[in-house]
């Protein structure tokens, strides 16, 4: 199927049960009714003092949220007030812009609150591409090997996705090798010796993954196979590593998230504890 | 809430698991944009040989079905064959004409598609203003008792229905007399001491009722209960019955709706077998 079909389809499937929200959403889109708009659902922001918010649609290139308020939302005074509160927070935070839609109204009230939606974005596409910044929503490009090349480094701060192993390889010039008919768990790379490309996921085939504020730690359930694989790690000359770790976003795709240069940590590294991996760096150039 | 935006979020609603399905319907509602023009899902429509057809959202204004084929239609020649024929078929035995939006390619090939459905029901609804026989879509009016009084009659052929008992009632200028805090089952006509204003469920509080080709079977689980009100009906003078049988439809919303008038069968009442009534006319005039 069209990506993009797929994945707007995706994004409307997820608030299948918020009658409501799902035909806002919907209505959003086909009214704006232009594909180089990239729009998103559930997006995650920061707040002050370690809070964050979920806002229900994203507009990346515009840095646009919309919140979709079903009439709970306006229940008490306290809950727009704290409404009113998180939405400046958000503003505050991350210099994007906030609207919302109160869909408490009837059938023509929330069409027209989605009407000032689609022209405020349709105004801010306009400004840049007549300002020659604006760049069209292009999945199969955004995250592809090409991309990052040209970009020349990844940052493991900017959100940085590969949607296949092959795209790793690719980015890397690495060879990928399978072993028989499985999926090798990592590749080496091809002009630093010291340097692995890796991509565990949390649980695959008995290897268990655990990624924390940094450091990784890498563990099999079978004792003799860690044991063997602990003492490979410490014998071999590629110490290092760059991660990407497998995540499932909230509309079903998998991806590999590059999680930064990680260095063994000889001292942590037994045959008890697994293999543990610490971060060295968040970004890595891609430029020789 | 609005009825028609708790209607055709309903609408959307129903087809959340087929993703492509519901999009398309969304954009058809939403590109469309003319809440005078009512849309539904899965309108029965009657083919030759008592076969019968779903079709996927029906425009019953003007007479339009169409129909979201998912790529699995387009599986195979006796496939798309199938499927002519099931629309020559609509359209021969309803006089409606039936557009069909084929989901098998890109994103841009759906969107034209339903460009086409729009513009057609665009054209259709205008020439029918321009000649001054164009019926808004009003929910509010429809199925009331206004909208039946002005129409002088009622026709169990004719899908005639009611939403509530109150309206039942206030159709006939009827008593509605509650017992205590139960809902009675039926009511009075005012001005025929021979009728009875009846709105059976399949069950409801003991009572169980059997709708069939011709007939209705009231009967209740408790045979005391049972022996009692067959008696009852047995000695009274209001020996027919204006049935309104009781329906969910598919978009969950309930109602009453017209089967005709019921004529108590004398011969096949008993104790036993419960109250048996027997159709004996589908129209009913409501002009004196």
């Amino acid at each position: 199927m069209d990506f993009k079909l797929d994945y707007i389809t995706r994004l409307l499937w997820q608030t299948r049960d918020k009658r409501i929200e799902n035909y806002v959403i919907g209505r959003i889109w086909h009214t704006l009714n232009d594909w180089d708009v990239k729009m998103k659902g559930q997006q995650y922001v920061k707040r002050p003092n370690g809070k964050y918010a979920l806002t229900d649609i994203y507009f990346p290139q515009i840095g646009l949220h919309v919140e979709v308020n079903e009439p709970a939302h306006y229940s008490s005074a306290e809950r727009i007030h704290a409404d009113d509160i998180r939405r400046a927070e958000i503003e505050a935070n991350t210099s994007h812009t906030v609207m919302s839609i109160d869909c408490t109204g009837k059938m023509g009230m929330i069409h027209a609150q989605v009407d000032n939606v689609v022209d405020y974005v349709r105004q801010e596409v306009a400004r840049q591409r007549a300002e020659g910044r604006f760049n069209p929503w292009n999945p199969e490009f955004e995250n592809s090997p090409e991309f990052y090349q040209q970009k020349g480094y990844l940052d493991a701060a900017e959100n940085v996705q590969l949607s296949r192993i092959e795209d790793i390889c690719k980015l890397f010039n690495a060879r990928f090798v399978k072993r028989g008919f499985q999926r090798p768990g990592a590749a080496d790379h091809p002009t630093d010796t010291t340097m692995t490309l890796w991509w565990p996921a949390v649980k695959r085939q008995g290897w268990e993954n655990h990624l924390a504020d940094g450091h990784v730690i890498e563990r099999h359930i079978d004792a003799g196979k860690m044991a063997a694989h602990v003492n490979n790690v410490l014998g071999t000359t590629r110490t290092r590593r760059l991660v990407f770790f497998r995540h499932r976003d909230e509309l079903g795709y998998s991806f590999y998230r590059f999680k930064g240069v990680y260095e063994l940590d000889r001292d942590s590294t037994s045959t008890v504890n697994g293999v543990v991996w610490k971060k060295r760096m968040d970004r890595y150039s891609l430029v020789n």
